[in-house]
């Protein structure tokens, strides 16, 4: 046989998993935490699953009616009905006036994936992209490999401790810049689903087009079917027919049929009123526990003493929110408390639960207390 | 609202489903037939499903064990390794020497877009492929998208109304060319297993390095789910473990991470010997039947008096065969019977039932006896 291979030239590619999950399962210490995973945690630690999607799956499989046949290359039909009338409402204008359309994809990445396939074919003269810092490493990836330039920003203002949305309208209010919306977790973020999609509607309303990557493997808990979305905005109908059927011969190439079984799930649930409600329900206890999370977070800091305002932990929504730590305090939580944070101190506040929050609530205040130049970032506690 | 889009550049896409299939859609004709299916058709026209896919889709929705997190991006390990073992044999030697592996697809389309994504920034200098001729409107879009010129060829030799594996071997044995194979439906060629990959035990017997789609949808019925493996046979370990690399690399732009469920029903199928076995059995039904009907339409024609020699048809396995009809012929069939047919005459066998089978032999008789010309492709009848 011979030994001269023909993929001899092809070295061994550098891992892209995240470093800082490599390093937290590199890490033989007992006690290690991740407070990084990308989805809702229960409190026994499992990535959370809505217990009507559990139902509904074995509904569906005891029904005796349903073919398995393959999906067209747009997908599921009445799933991009009923999500697309999750995401923007149901008497949105913008659906009303038919410019509002889907293509279902193999998950957020698929979604992604897709658009960026439209954008390098049809604006070939756009050659960078603006990313939230929190998603570059996850979606950035994807417009890198196609040629972009990728420029990351933030809208966490580390000096005021809070959100700062003017940072990404200010950008885009010109006109000068394609949006590229990533809805992961509607309806993690507050316990009301048209409010965690505010932002859509505003720009809708002000007029413009846009893609969407929605995402609903994460509000439902069906991580192991990517169930996603390319949601394409459009000023007419027109306009839309001609985007979607670009993005059909597109979609025919990734993977010609997207897969059924987790659309199947959700489009059962969005459209029974029943199941829709116990949905609902599953998620406003979830969200309800979180916000509890970071309330005892918080207090658990005032107790310790742990200089520095928290408020800001409680004043954001949702799973994923800022610590409000410095890098070095930062550093200190990986290094010596094995609590593994990304740099900029964003956590998932899910993973915090009765059996760590002690230990990550003093790892905090040891940090904030030993590390050197941390009252810098960090505003004057505020008497009430 | 400005009425000036960005998409303004963007024309309505040139549909790209099968034109064949699109006018069959269009065809008012109240008895017209479809005979090229992908998939393999009952008796009662509706996609074939292994009763055994049924029954391990239900146990598995009853399992309370089970997770349905994120897969890998590789995909479901158990599924790759019984898949190999399936595709190459328990013992086969290049199992053993771990020179073989694989990457977990969305169907086979999807293992085309990564086998070619990964040749094309490889092998920068390989800027044409062949491609089978029945293939070439579904993967040749795949491979012209990133830049291949795509040439077809044809190893069924319509003079000899018999294949000619020689047309392919003649041209990859110079080893100048890199094998790209499709294997879509392992079991529904003959009712042996093994028999059905030989052609891949004999290019890894020979040393090739070779790219291979697999794909389970079809032999399995679990079309809604593309099922498919990205297989890789390298010279050695090193070399197979840095292509893996790479191609993890792109799986994560693609889609990050492949869906589950069918792979987990086919898993536990394949791990299960039970299970295997009827598995295995209701494969053998099926190529049986298709055998039985391919004597029947032989049969048909012999009692019709159709003039041509036959005996093509039997000699073929699979789902799909040659007629062995001119172009005229087949023009006649589409155009004056509504039976919609390839232009090279190749068609799904399965599609063919007790319901349609007397409809179609006629149709055959009667273009063969009213086509002009027809007889320049078809050998004498041999007088038995």
């Amino acid at each position: 046989m011979s030994t001269l291979s023909v993929f001899m030239d092809v070295p061994l590619a550098h891992k892209l998993e995240g470093s800082l999950l490599k390093t937290y399962k590199q890490d033989d210490y007992p006690n290690k935490m991740f407070l990084a995973y990308r989805v809702c945690m229960t409190n026994e630690g499992h990535p959370w699953v809505s217990l009507v999607v559990q139902k509904t799956r074995l509904q569906i499989s005891q029904d005796p009616s349903l073919n398995y046949e393959y999906l067209p290359t747009m997908g599921l039909k009445s799933f991009i009905q009923a999500s697309l009338a999750l995401l923007f409402g149901k008497h949105s204008q913008a659906i009303v006036e038919n410019r509002v359309g889907g293509v279902h994809t193999v998950g957020d990445s698929g979604a992604f994936q897709l658009g960026v396939q439209f954008l390098r074919t049809w604006h070939k003269d756009a050659r960078i992209v603006y990313i939230i810092s929190s998603q570059k490493e996850l979606h950035g990836l994807i417009f890198q490999d196609v040629g972009f330039t990728v420029y990351e920003y933030s809208v966490w203002d580390p000096k005021k401790l809070c959100m700062d949305p003017d940072i990404l309208l200010n950008v885009v209010e010109s006109k000068q810049i394609f949006p590229f919306f990533d809805i992961p977790c509607q309806g993690l973020y507050t316990t009301d689903l048209e409010e965690d999609t505010r932002i859509l509607q505003y720009f809708v309303c002000q007029g413009f087009e846009f893609f969407c990557s929605q995402s609903l493997s994460k509000n439902f808990g069906i991580y192991d079917e990517g169930v996603g979305i390319l949601v394409v905005v459009a000023v007419n109908n027109q306009q839309l027919l001609c985007v979607l059927s670009q993005l059909e011969g597109l979609a025919q190439a990734l993977w010609l049929n997207p897969p059924n079984t987790g659309a199947r799930i959700i489009t059962s649930i969005l459209c029974n009123p029943a199941l829709l409600g116990e949905w609902k329900q599953s998620l406003k206890e979830v969200v309800e526990n979180i916000m509890l999370t970071k309330e005892k977070v918080k207090e658990k800091l005032r107790l310790l003493g742990t200089p520095g305002s928290w408020g800001h932990i409680t004043e954001q929504s949702g799973t994923h929110g800022y610590l409000g730590l410095s890098s070095q305090q930062v550093e200190y939580l990986v290094r010596k408390k094995h609590i593994y944070i990304p740099k900029n101190g964003q956590i998932n506040f899910s993973c915090i639960n009765a059996n760590n929050i002690n230990y990550i609530t003093e790892g905090i205040n040891e940090a904030v207390l030993l590390t050197e130049g941390s009252e810098m970032c960090l505003p004057k506690e505020k008497k009430p």
